[in-house]
């Protein structure tokens, strides 16, 4: 578990998409965004610009490193911070592809100061197999026609929604930017293959009976480098209900040729078909739509024919929120 | 690559069962067991008894641990043993689930004498993730109802029939036993999660128009825990040709309560289905049954019964032979 309140460590990245893990904190977990740390042309985030002294001092417990280095590597500037970071005592949360406690002068640092470095993207736990037993609450799981068609936004709208009406709910983050956004965690395509579902179980454990996880999918049954993963989240989540997500406009498998995106109703049959094995009453209770891209006016005619072509409410979590997703889903 | 021939260690092990492997290697690859070494009462496999000594002078070049120690550890007397034939220059290849590589008095005697230990449960390459690309050369899978019903049997069957025919053909080992027989694979259900695909495609990489690949599966699409990697691994593999392995007999998911087994027919349906995702022209050319459990009368029985059923050649390939499914893949 990762302590909060954060201090988002901008550094000097300077183009908004490298900040989006950062920007997702924020958009979603306001109240732990408490402070930015920037170097001059970092990107504003709206946050007060601590020091390193000004955030302690404001009880921030973690630095949040939600920003990618361009380029790369990590530059020295970064790590010099990041030690006097750690020597005031705040620990470090980071989803960067380099593991930062490997780093032999932060690791020094961390024990000098009895201090964590949390790297998300990797996991430190060792896992049992799934064991496939039935187990106590509820669970959804967001899943997609692909990568990057907004399974993370859906799972953390629906969870704020159904918190709203009052109905127990909890996200569990399964990728880099969902656990620091939740706190806590598992990134299930860096565990070992055998381990697949039984990770995704010890995300989601039995709870009270009217107690929903809400689960962040992973890539898409369709994908043909990340299926694996895919099907191992939904059997391993014991799915009661699915959402299946999709971003307007998209035609074909991102970042791979040839792999043609299945229709909306081909992706809900498919994972209704696959997720039954493990739980027979799963349900597909809404879709969610990526409508970024358009205007208000096609997204409302892309939403409405989504909605005849599944019979399912669908929704753009964030242009028109999940309450009717949310009411189909109870 | 294992280098060959070897010296199979039974140690002091005096059960069959837990000799499999040493046992698979014999029975599948005889010119490459050329010898065993055992401590009083060990199993005799049939091969040459070879002190260390008398097997470095017969050309052998490796130790293979074929055997699992009773009780889980290490003896101190196998590590003796083994730190003595690292002195003599012997590579060392292992399925164990403790990573020999690490025990620091063979690391340190492997270092010494220059020499190899293959800890073949795990990998040590890194993979890249799935490409999707179609790729020349033509690839057979053999899949399963449930884990431990035959699929390496039936690819090394497979290979044997077709290279006897005439046919180019090379197994490809995807789990410790198979990459002790094949002396080379990928251990796949090991991997890193993302990586399931991209390390089948790294296995089974283009090859000439008229050559077979022939895949040992691993899990089944239906089991609870191991489903994301036999996706992969299917998806990877992007398979011309599947066979579908069962163990006569067998009702239920072994070792998970309440799961039942698919019919012949569902688990061929199943791997079609998804299979055609990276293949589209991927097709079942028949299946294999496990009969070692029944007598030779009802094991003909259950033979005919599954040919009626599905409507493809059915053989065992250790009590019929694989000539009526290799004739069906051509």
């Amino acid at each position: 578990m990762i302590k909060k309140p954060y201090l988002m460590f901008i550094g000097d990245v300077s183009t908004a998409v490298f900040a989006k893990t950062a920007a997702g904190v924020k958009y979603w977990r306001p109240e732990q965004a408490a402070g930015q740390f920037r170097f001059p042309g970092g990107v504003d985030l709206g946050l007060p610009d601590f020091t390193m002294k000004e955030a302690v001092n404001a009880g921030i417990k973690t630095i949040l490193i939600g920003v990618a280095p361009q380029g790369g590597g990590l530059p020295q500037e970064w790590l010099d911070f990041l030690i006097e970071a750690l020597d005031a005592g705040l620990d470090i949360a980071s989803g960067l592809h380099v593991r930062l406690a490997e780093i032999p002068a932060l690791k020094a640092a961390a024990e000098k100061n009895n201090c964590n470095i949390f790297d998300v993207r990797f996991s430190t736990q060792t896992f049992t197999v799934g064991k496939g037993t039935p187990r106590s609450g509820k669970r959804l799981l967001t899943v997609g026609t692909d990568c990057s068609v907004g399974k993370m936004y859906m799972a953390l709208a629906l969870e704020k929604e159904m918190q709203k009406q009052g109905l127990k709910a909890t996200f569990r983050a399964t990728g880099q930017t969902g656990i620091l956004i939740a706190g806590s965690g598992v990134s299930v395509d860096a565990v070992v293959a055998d381990f697949i579902s039984g990770a995704t179980e010890f995300i989601c454990p039995g709870n009270e009976p009217d107690h929903w996880d809400v689960i962040e999918g992973q890539g898409s049954l369709f994908h043909p480098a990340y299926a694996g993963v895919s099907l191992g989240l939904l059997h391993g989540s014991q799915a009661d209900a699915i959402v299946v997500c999709h971003e307007a406009g998209r035609k074909d498998v991102k970042g791979i040729e040839g792999y043609a995106l299945p229709s909306l109703k081909e992706c809900i049959h498919l994972n209704l078909q696959m997720g039954g094995r493990t739980n027979p009453d799963i349900k597909c209770v809404g879709v969610g739509i990526n409508t970024s891209s358009l205007s208000d006016a096609e997204a409302m005619d892309y939403l409405n024919k989504a909605e005849d072509e599944t019979g399912l409410p669908c929704a753009d979590p964030v242009r028109t929120g999940v309450a009717a997703i949310v009411e189909s889903l109870l």
